[in-house]
């Protein structure tokens, strides 16, 4: 939930004479996204999201976001695209900030996923890596392996507040997973390419059970591909009591290889990167939890979670307990 | 700011459901309102609000609000309106909450009110008080005098955190202003009727200069018609350096008198209610300042704004100070 910044009437007036797209006749900020300001504005033409980019965006990375998106809706996946200014540009400058006005996507996100949507965020998921193969731009993970390091000094001294032994027992993890993660240098074994690297339910709009989009580009990087995997396997496929649900993980990862093949690599590395992705939101949670960002107007999520699917990743025996075969 | 209650799928569906309003397209909660929280909904046949009525709004006072604005809405006034569902109801319950789907009214609200927007604001407000003289139903204003003195006791002991010599300068007013406020008894000699009772500008929307309706009838009660417009002009007519603008006031009491003619007694109280208003906002506010709800995700509105306010009107000499002959 957010919006942070408030646009004025002239601020939006200015904005939309930029444009072709009508005339406002409605403009309100939506309680979506918790790194921008998002509001959902209705002109006499049609419907659109004016995003204005806080400070945990940073503005040189705007134009990998921002093509990238449009570089997949070219190329039909069903996301939103910006919408170019009479002057040809996407990115401009709102109540000093930079912002973009972006297309509109009809559904709702799924508060509680259930099977057929776990079917459609597998083969969406495979689609956005297969069509971003070709996106000229690059921008590397800041939250893989070295990041994760930097997250956990951060919180190691006050880990323990949170469960007694946590900043230990994160420390060993770290080093078990740094040991065994793959090189990038090594691209051929384990594919690595465009990864959206946050495709949680709330990012994900439904009509019904069919999928109708996936939003929210802004932690998209080069990574690999079976990463991004890993992370949405955490994100969807566990229920609510913490148990993990591999008839999801099954459905999710057939529709994925229906569309996109895994290679005995990605089989074999899925474990690994489960476990890494667990730790990646266990140690942002930890920093949000313990650093709660003043004015922030969000609840930190807690980190607790994420412990209990680390846990499950580490007494996982293979590829076999994520329904692979 | 709001949306304190999430809308799961099921509650979702389970509400069109009983409604003839088509299927979900899009819901997103929206950032306005902080007494509930809000959702605009896209359906397959149009735009809708879903509000569901968190706890600071009694379940008891939901007839007379969706009530008045069915009446206003029927009687013309630019206002949303409650759907009925198929069984005839519009109110029910979702996620626990009480809860209604509203029809969507066009527009924005104004972040900085010029004196076109005034203009409008006025004769709006006095059509509210023409149209809403035959509403049947009746809710005494919690936030009149009597409500002011349970305020105050619950302030009072900290006032004096927020500026010294508060709690003394407040209890002072508050004697005065209870010794010299009109009686309902008296009612022809000051009009009573159905008070809109919060018509700040988060609640006026306009389509450019034009003012394209109102809503929020969450505060709406019985009261006297000219204390809703001294609510009004403190909440429109005090530029943002907190001078007040007489040009404003005068152009939004001419256009309320050209709709609906002020008595004397109105006039003369006017500056009284003013007054009144301004320690009302000023004590509520001192009260959430000083009691901030845990978890409401809304920043507390300084208390200050409306001291400077308040002292304004104590200076004034007379109905003149408002621009009336």
């Amino acid at each position: 939930m957010a919006v942070y910044t408030e646009i004025d009437d002239d601020a939006l007036a200015n904005l939309l004479a930029q444009y072709d797209i009508g005339d406002a006749v409605s403009c309100k900020g939506i309680a979506e996204g918790v790194e921008n300001s998002n509001y959902l504005l209705a002109t006499t033409r049609g419907q659109y999201i004016i995003t204005l980019y806080e400070k945990r965006v940073k503005a040189a990375d705007l134009p990998f976001f921002l093509g990238l998106m449009e570089h997949l809706a070219a190329k039909g996946l069903a996301c939103p695209t910006p919408i170019h200014g009479r002057d040809g540009q996407a990115l401009r400058d709102v109540a000093g900030r930079p912002a973009a006005i972006i297309s509109f996507l009809q559904g709702v996100w799924p508060r509680r996923p259930n099977a057929q949507h776990c079917a459609g965020v597998g083969a969406a998921l495979a689609q956005f890596h297969l069509l971003g193969a070709d996106f000229p731009l690059r921008r590397a993970n800041a939250l893989s392996t070295s990041g994760w390091r930097a997250l956990l000094a951060s919180t190691v001294d006050r880990a323990d507040e949170v469960r007694p032994g946590l900043a230990q027992d994160l420390a060993r993890e770290l080093d078990s997973l740094e040991s065994a993660w793959p090189e990038f240098g090594q691209a051929k074994y384990v594919p690595a390419g465009v990864i959206h690297a946050d495709l949680f339910p709330d990012n994900v709009f439904f009509l019904g059970d069919r999928i109708s989009g996936i939003i929210d580009f802004y932690f998209a990087c080069n990574d690999f591909l079976a990463y991004d995997l890993a992370i949405v396997l955490n994100a969807w496929c566990f229920e609510p009591t913490g148990e993990f649900n591999v008839t999801k993980a099954r459905l999710l990862l057939q529709q994925y290889r229906a569309v996109r093949p895994l290679s005995d690599s990605e089989i074999h590395t899925l474990p690994l990167f489960c476990r890494g992705a667990a730790l990646r939101f266990l140690l942002t949670r930890l920093h949000d939890w313990l650093h709660p960002a003043p004015g922030a107007m969000v609840k930190p999520k807690n980190p607790m979670e994420y412990l209990q699917k680390l846990n499950f990743h580490r007494a996982a025996l293979g590829p076999g307990a994520y329904g692979l075969d």
